[in-house]
């Protein structure tokens, strides 16, 4: 166990380097002033968010001299990104994962043990509540695509078999779709299964093709 | 001048002194990945924001080791400031104020020389073209309230007079409500003017008044 490292910092803006100490004073009194804004904030958890929050996007500010244009355009984009969310498409969701933040989030409730398979993120097609198949089932169902069979085991990170465990599997047929992408409320190509007492599962999926 | 220096990181979530090397790792190698996403990048300085930015909110997540609840209702948060947000309501800009981001961006623009009056955000009723009137003059128009006389003098970083120096002065009425709040297209309480020859000026204005 060991501190928290850091990745290193992305190289500054010129500018950085020639920041005078009054113009340090002013931009540091301005995170403090914002910092005590939430001091009295009755939650801890919200208030430790919030001053972390502020703490890094004014170092983010800072670090590349924003300037004004480009705060208005990042004001514009986001403004465009809410206006192009509705309830089928959410732009928010997939602006986290182009920075890499949903991962991330994935990542730091997941911690890693020696070379376990890591945890990731479940993706806009994961369904609740899909149909259980037997071990050795068929998991395509009516789903157009080349038969493939998969077969695996799950173990503990001791390397001890895990019986009973739930496998939840969710793919695309052979023209790149998830069935619900469909609006015939087909289920395909969607099931989860136990492994059996020696932790080992099996089961007909579908060979994965590219997305359209 | 002197490297910039940063306000203390707040402090950091308990789960943050107990993380392993491997988790580390992990937690690295992704910001790696990301930051090489934007490698190509054409344009140098998108590229050095998406790369700072990426940084800067990886160690955000990690620092307050955020959850995949808060990271939910981060999104949904997001998504109802886009909602809300329209031609007449700009919620994102109102976030932008609530952090400090807004004055942030113009105090990294705006360098501190001594004790020079520090820049500040214009503003939701600040609007061009106002109308001049001479040194002296009256800006209230037919705005309601209590008459209010005004001077002052615009000297440079030296503490010389600075002639001719456009002013430009927005205020709300006795009511609280600035002309732009009204839907009959009036212009009262609004105006530019010019220093004289020494640097001065003086005009009328309305004493000012707690908003509503």
């Amino acid at each position: 166990m060991t501190q928290q490292t850091r990745v290193p910092e992305t190289e500054s803006a010129p500018g950085n380097q020639h920041v005078s100490e009054a113009q340090q004073n002013v931009e540091e009194q301005l995170v403090r002033n914002v910092l005590r804004s939430f001091e009295d904030c009755q939650d801890p958890r919200l208030k430790q968010l919030m001053q972390s929050l502020v703490t890094h996007l004014h170092n983010f500010i800072r670090d590349v001299r924003l300037t004004e244009a480009e705060w208005n355009k990042a004001i514009e984009f986001l403004t465009a990104v809410g206006h192009i969310t509705d309830d089928r498409r959410q732009e928010f969701i997939l602006l986290s994962d182009v920075f890499g933040a949903s991962m991330q989030t994935i990542n730091v409730n997941n911690e890693a043990v020696g070379d376990a398979t890591e945890a990731t993120v479940f993706g806009p097609f994961f369904v609740d509540d899909a149909p259980r198949i037997e071990n050795g089932g068929d998991i395509a169902g009516a789903a157009p695509g080349e038969p493939c069979w998969i077969e695996g085991s799950v173990k503990d990170t001791d390397g001890n078999p895990v019986p009973n465990a739930r496998i939840e599997v969710w793919e695309a047929d052979e023209d790149g779709f998830y069935d619900v992408q469909y609006d015939d409320h087909r289920v395909s190509g969607r099931a989860h299964l136990y492994s059996d007492e020696d932790g080992n599962y099996r089961f007909w999926g579908l060979t994965p093709t590219p997305y359209p």
